[in-house]
């Protein structure tokens, strides 16, 4: 058994939709008794950190329905149905930036928030940024203003809370920890 | 009009939980066309870098429905209703790991997930620990296991994937960007 399980007894579907499903699921204890969990399933995600030649951080300006405000952001996506993560990250960069990279790593991996959702997202820095002539256009229903800034001015609008979401929040501190100026 | 705003035409309650409440909209975008956006709303949530005198990390692995398996995690919870956040770290660090702190410092909060949530998670780190000798009881459906380790071995955790999720990542990059041995 794994470590402090909680058996399902019984799982209902609450939503279907394009982007989440939602259950509400009885559980089973360790000590035998039941509770509630409500569940939210994702696809998944990536994200990028484009560092240009100039060693500018590339970022993504959209508005954020859940949080009725836009936000500053590295360049995201979710995961599309079977498709690569690093994939989709060359994807979402090339459709958010209009960049394309010789050189994506991957820096790490997270679950964004496990009580509750089991979105997990990946995580690529992209450098040598070269400039697609003709590409890709973003979702229809996308509007991102870009914008180039140096971690010092990134840190900015840290503390102004034009950043502040845990992707971006994490590439800061990693720029940060690798010694980026 | 805020940038890129999208006006609620329609929102419907899909579901009102214990934890989450999940909405269907539908939005009208900058050019006039319309789309749907799934919501979930959380009441937000804190978490604590505890850092013991002898310059350990206090961590807690537990089940996570959502994964079905277990994470070792940085101290963390939902906030109370009306709950200041600080008053809220402070419980939840006595309440999973029986420490009591001297000195909380605010480090950073942000989204987890912006794109389909509002969960806003405040992240404080405390020092100086001290055991209380009757601490108040975790959450009767909780079932943690504490342990201490350093950022070294921690380190060792995320690459082992037993560290997975975004506050704890966060966490470990932001003690190696102060300069944590």
């Amino acid at each position: 058994m794994r470590k402090f399980e909680e058996k399902t007894i019984r799982s209902e579907t609450i939503f279907e939709g394009k982007i989440i499903d939602v259950f509400h699921e009885d559980v089973e204890l360790p000590n035998g008794k039941t509770s509630k969990r409500e569940i939210v399933k994702h696809p998944g995600a990536v994200a990028v950190i484009p560092i240009t030649k100039e060693n500018k951080i590339v970022m993504v300006e959209q508005y954020r329905k859940p949080l009725e405000r836009s936000l500053v952001e590295i360049p995201a996506g979710k995961l599309e149905k079977g498709e690569e993560p690093e994939k989709s990250a060359i994807r979402e960069l090339e459709e958010e930036t209009g960049y394309r990279t010789p050189q994506l790593t991957h820096v790490t991996s997270f679950y964004t928030s496990p009580g509750f959702s089991d979105e997990l997202i990946h995580i690529y820095v992209a450098k040598e940024l070269e400039k697609v002539e003709n590409p890709a256009s973003p979702d229809e229903d996308e509007f991102v203003e870009l914008m180039e800034c140096t971690l010092e001015e990134a840190n900015k609008l840290v503390k102004e809370q034009r950043i502040y979401d845990a992707k971006t929040a994490y590439a800061m501190t990693y720029l940060t920890a690798q010694g980026m100026e």
